[in-house]
């Protein structure tokens, strides 16, 4: 036990929060403290949250999302357009998109995105299902929301030569000047794509 | 559950972290899959590690800080000052303090500060367990290590009224420009009480 803690009980609950993205030390404890001073009804529900998620929810067997059944709520919702896959590199990607309200076709989670240098390979990630839901013919888009970075851009790359054998659209998420951000601010990358890939303006 | 889910489950354990202080939806969202993605046997040990330190760790019968035992690890230490305390607000001021390795005496967690706003009173926090400490007569010293706020100098200014008729030294800890601090952007009630205290320097 390290001499700034007075309770190895206390120094374990740090240590397993700090091992979470983001959290140091210090807001370890701050989390902890908290937790310990609820009432037991409340620490249980935290905890069994955590469990019951843990040893009950699935990857849905069609696109990978997290889901309480087999398939997710997505990939049965006949009301959604199931001609049109978007691939996605995790789950936080469709939670994001399905907030926008934009879109109502259906997800393929990848897992992650081709990246030598993490030793991530195209083994790794869910291609080949991605390809079995293509090759069932009722397919008729792919669209890429991958990061735009290195890694995104190359597995984005890999997608399209892969798939585009196949009589299916392929398109990509559009690159430009966010919503609230100054030109004057924007690299020149995303401001040269924002140019290149100008919208007639139509006004009603 | 809301639409943005796929699973009712992960929204759960999305819930349960979002009610951690300082800790929004995303950030949760974040941490709740990181957790996903880690084997089963991680996830038991940080569910674990929560609720034994909930169920078998106490408070300290003499000090009130977080223990294994009925007694902490400090008040138990024979080769600390025991005829020293510490006042603080809460555990968190003890690990800070610890940190430094300049105090070798022991310490009264309060359980919070004089609050009206909040309604925290005098009856809500650990005053009479100290008094009952003072007046086993072997305490010489007590220093008053509370925050500068309202509330603190309130609980200073009410533990000194107490604790004066007793035969004991009464200190609070010194208020400063802190180190790295610039003296331009030094609020003046911190600049004056750092005049008003100045400290005789000595060359050696």
């Amino acid at each position: 036990m390290s001499k700034e803690f007075s309770s190895k009980l206390l120094e374990n609950s740090v240590n397993q929060f700090a091992k979470l993205p983001g959290i140091g030390k210090k807001t370890a404890l701050r989390l902890v403290l908290d937790l310990y001073n609820r009432s037991e009804e409340e620490v249980n529900n935290f905890v069994n949250a955590i469990s019951e998620l843990k040893a009950n929810a699935h990857r849905c067997k069609v696109c990978n999302n997290i889901s309480d059944d087999e398939v997710c709520n997505i990939c049965s919702d006949s009301k959604r357009n199931h001609s049109i896959i978007c691939v996605v590199e995790n789950i936080k990607d469709i939670i994001a998109i399905e907030r926008t309200m934009q879109y109502n076709g259906v997800y393929h989670v990848l897992g992650g995105l081709i990246s030598p240098l993490e030793g991530i390979s195209v083994e790794n990630l869910s291609f080949d299902k991605l390809e079995d839901r293509v090759k069932e013919g009722k397919i008729k888009e792919l669209i890429l929301a991958l990061n735009t970075t290195v890694e995104g851009d190359t597995t984005s790359f890999y997608l399209y030569r892969r798939m585009s054998r196949y009589d299916i659209e392929i398109s990509t998420i559009a690159r430009g000047v966010g919503f609230g951000d100054e030109i004057e601010y924007t690299d020149e990358m995303t401001l040269g794509k924002a140019i290149e890939n100008r919208v007639k303006m139509e006004v009603n």
